[in-house]
């Protein structure tokens, strides 16, 4: 069984749906690998905290639960529950003692990424970590174009928050000139770290 | 409905039984205020966002979702969903650029903290942030003793990595040695990033 849940993105928390959702994605096109953007950065992560370089996880999604049967001799199973939105971003983690925190998003345009990918919470949140000292970014995936890009929050946040005034997307100039080009290739699959030092550099430059 | 999921903890995500947790809580007792654990800790961390002093939240749950229903004209309703076992500790974010990561638990005892609190996989994902240079902790509540400690992940994980050996709890005269003990206050209700201060003072030093 497949679905989605609000933001799009397949349930990586059911086997079945998985299997089906990694056959059905055959189809579709991550890197000429078949994988969604999403996995793809599952998969990363778990490299990087197999080979001890980063510990980064996908957080749960929100569930607002209202029903709870007990079976006799068996676990507790949930027969009424909602998708809740996220009060934060999809991923968090520590690498090297900085606290990373950001949102992958996918978009099929070819000229610009859509704002309507990114909410007010989740602005907010990178705001409020950022203040913090939180390395904020997001992952942008072009998957007509093959093409990702670490961005960091702050420029989307001050693009985001100029919308009324300006355009409802980020043109693609824009984010080949601010944004940092990942390359994806097999192991990790999407080598974000590598964006991550590079931003960390020009950080201490300026 | 009220419902603990497998940690013992209620669940917050049901207003609902979160309401009538909160009604049962008053016959608990958290520092004279009728209070569990686990929200006390979550509402501190709710002062702290709110004052632009660190941004920490609680993962969500995570479920084995399984079957989803999507009614016309309505939200999609989880239908069959189990509790799975967490990779990783309840609480992390940032604070002043550090990252936080923590687990909170509780024990009736009044000598010693069992071990059995602690799950392998939360050990292993503590010991793997620490390597990251990442803040790990844990916040020990003695509900009998009203007294709440802030205790070094290191300490307690060689101490639980030699339980074989040793004693299947900690020790309290181990605790108040080593750990930094916290007064619950109003607002907030436990505030653990004075211990965290502490914890980072007597790092500098060493």
């Amino acid at each position: 069984m497949v679905f989605n849940y609000p933001n799009g993105h397949p349930s990586h928390y059911n086997e079945a749906s998985k299997q089906k959702m990694q056959e059905k994605d055959r189809s579709t096109n991550f890197a000429n690998r078949g994988m969604r953007f999403e996995e793809a950065i599952n998969q990363s992560n778990q490299y990087y905290r197999n080979h001890d370089i980063a510990v980064v996880h996908k957080k749960p999604i929100p569930l607002q639960i209202v029903k709870v049967d007990y079976p006799r001799r068996s676990a507790a199973v949930i027969r009424e529950a909602y998708f809740k939105e996220a009060s934060t971003t999809d991923y968090n983690g520590v690498y090297k003692g900085h606290y990373l925190d950001f949102e992958a998003k996918e978009t099929k345009n070819k000229t610009s990424f859509p704002f309507k990918n990114f909410h007010e919470h989740q602005i907010a949140h990178m705001e409020q970590c950022i203040k913090q000292k939180g390395i904020c970014f997001v992952l942008l995936w072009f998957s007509t174009l093959n093409r990702c890009f670490f961005l960091d929050s702050e420029l989307l946040i001050s693009y985001w928050r100029n919308q009324k005034n300006q355009k409802k997307s980020l043109p693609i100039a824009v984010i080949e000139k601010n944004a940092i080009e990942i390359y994806p290739k097999v192991a990790p699959r999407i080598p974000y770290l590598a964006a991550v030092d590079k931003h960390l550099q020009a950080k201490e430059k300026t």
